[in-house]
């Protein structure tokens, strides 16, 4: 997530009233999770495990809970929170902003593009030419669409991350300053529920289609044509490269990377990083064939009893 | 389900067109499931086999098929249908009104809540201070929403209980006269559903975190500071106690008990209670520790079948 | 799908801008996909590994990629990619068309029907009496509901099949030209989606009840009298007879058919065609007993391993 315009970093600290170590004047460009960030980005950090790994990172500005040394080419940010500071962060560049009509003004809507009755096209959403958005479709503030994209009734596009602190007073809820990003020629079908980015963007590449009632976390990316049948859940911060197909119930836990060509059989439960080209089934997901080899072990059992 | 105000036997009597044995003057409060039934709460058995648990049960009046001896203290409704009849009073008591308006006048929304555009809500909701309901979300009459409560888009909360009767005619419902109450402090996802209890309340404990699509059903109680990820669905009448933590596409059958603490993992099938503090996997879900163990075990037939 | 009108292959040749084979006036009923085809029907086939199977259908209007001899009493039309052409004549027959209300006035719906307020009804829809559509519900165009049928929230009718040809330029829809039927006296539970069919109807029995979070592909044949439980989930193509009860998280692929009186317990995931009356277990979804007996046997293993 980048700021409208630079800022400087006496500028942020004074946001979220917070001493800094560093030029006043150091520039600031935007605020980013450890595993987006570039130089210009904010990143936080809070638990000393991990202050080695957001110090050494491309982020030249860390929002961090102990004063260190500050690299060289960077800035700190001091606060007893950077949790909360971070979201105080979000909330100013990108505040809730209540809707006052069912498609807001401030959106741009291309050419020759339909919007259906009952669907809810929220602020500064940005959709292309030859689209049709469906009856009773919710898209949340930034989105933006790309052109010739489908979205059936129903859907959810730019929902926020479900990720949360979990503090003694209760959970505690990383604000979303990302989007959701779809590009050219995507069909999304029926009730899916498609997450927007904690700071980064989710993506739906060019092509891609999705069958209904598809679930995508937060800050993942989807390459391009790839085939999700319905059901199907990928969690946050997922890589699935090009040409992945991926049937109906199968689940995708977080942080693993689909290479491409990948084809995923219905129902599977997926833990671990797959390889390019290859087949997998059950839950943890396994190679197919390995995973029918043992299926047949199985039935092995009886006459290995009877053999005793 | 308690009615508005107390009514006698003989009112009652009236409503169904029911003989009925008792004072004509005793009071009924109430009606409700065998399993939630209190003093002056009326409850419905229409099998022999389940006559003496209803006749000893809390409850005070007892809607019957057949003309049994009257426990001390005690009422009888005497019906040919008792679950036509205890329908016919959920109609009578609780009546489906049709909406007039996207947003009922009937309904209690606090202060600064914000009700997006194309959202509804019905009659007799109560929505607390500080809460957002997204657009396209649909919640039924007589839902009770707390402070600081966030609704993602198109989440459905208090359609009826899936819950029918098999006559040679056809299924036939059970009348679904309770409601959904959420406590301060939830979030809920886009695209969940939580049913309505058919007579006591579904109820989401405070400070519980629901990601995307997930299901619960009628008269499920959830305990606090539970986290439930995308698209598990959870049956009618479970318990599910404080600090839970349930992952994505897990199911829970119907009437079992998770205890505190529990934690299981993605895709389970839970058919049984959980112990406290335990972690489940599988279907039908175990230890995961002792699955694990399982699965080892599995890839260890090869060998066998070799040393044969 | 039949054409409102007969057309002759004349008329027909020319919306497509397709040679043809046989009498010009040679009578034109409808187009429907090969498992479903009659006389008067187009057909349409691009493959010569399938040709056969079109020119020897039921169907007496074969649109096809080479010019074959034509079969007796048959018509030929002769496209460069029939698989474009079947979709120009889905679009010329039943074009998408905008909708300017909220409920079309071209819908029909039946007397002592409500339709509450943000659901959004389609072009053409036909909706009997006695029915109940819930909030923000959509029904997309041509849909058929009978009577005494309640729709809950956020469930999506009619929406297009998940059905794309693998092309080089990426993947090409086939139209969905057909429709949802939707018998008497059924429930559809909240936030389901049923796929209307590609040529023919998606249709769904007299009586039968769907829990929320239900999904049914194009083309699926749901018998009377069925249970399906929350977040089941069944692809296209699929036949399923009378009294069918299928439990949560299940899902079925596309073209099996599943007899009268099956049972399927959840999260069962469905390969094969089901025999009537059975209970069935597992993914694969196998005999409930067999399944049971294996599993036993699996815990059997670390004796055998003890024993070697």
């Amino acid at each position: 997530m980048k700021f409208p315009q630079q800022h400087t970093l006496q500028q942020i600290a004074t946001i979220i009233d917070a001493e800094f170590v560093g030029d006043s004047a150091f520039p600031v460009l935007g605020m980013n999770e450890i595993h987006v960030v570039n130089a210009g980005d904010i990143v936080f950090v809070d638990h000393p495990k991990y202050y080695d790994k957001a110090l050494k990172s491309a982020a030249t500005i860390i929002l961090i809970n102990k004063k260190v040394d500050c690299p060289k080419g960077k800035a700190l940010l001091i606060s007893d929170d950077p949790f909360r500071d971070f979201n105080k962060l979000t909330d100013y560049f990108k505040p809730f902003q209540k809707a006052t009509q069912s498609i807001s003004d401030s959106s741009s809507i291309g050419e020759n593009t339909t919007i259906q009755p009952t669907a809810f096209v929220g602020n500064n959403v940005t959709i292309g030419n030859n689209c049709v958005i469906h009856a009773n479709v919710s898209i949340y503030d930034h989105s933006v669409i790309g052109d010739n994209v489908i979205i059936h009734s129903n859907t959810v596009i730019g929902a926020p991350a479900f990720y949360y602190k979990n503090r003694s007073t209760g959970f505690d809820q990383l604000k979303s300053g990302g989007r959701v990003v779809i590009e050219k020629n995507v069909d999304i079908g029926a009730s899916c529920t498609i997450d927007r980015g904690v700071s980064g963007d989710t993506f739906i590449g060019e092509g891609s289609k999705l069958d209904n009632q598809v679930h995508i976390g937060h800050d993942t990316v989807l390459g391009k044509k790839c085939l999700i049948a319905s059901q199907a859940g990928i969690a946050g911060c997922v890589i699935i490269e090009d040409e992945v197909t991926i049937w109906g119930q199968v689940g995708i836990r977080s942080d693993v990377r689909i290479r491409k060509n990948v084809e995923i059989f219905a129902q599977s439960g997926v833990s671990k990083s797959l390889k390019e080209g290859e087949k997998y089934f059950g839950t943890p997901a396994t190679e197919a064939k390995k995973w029918f080899r043992e299926a047949a072990s199985i039935r092995q059992i009886p006459r290995l009893l009877k053999n005793k």
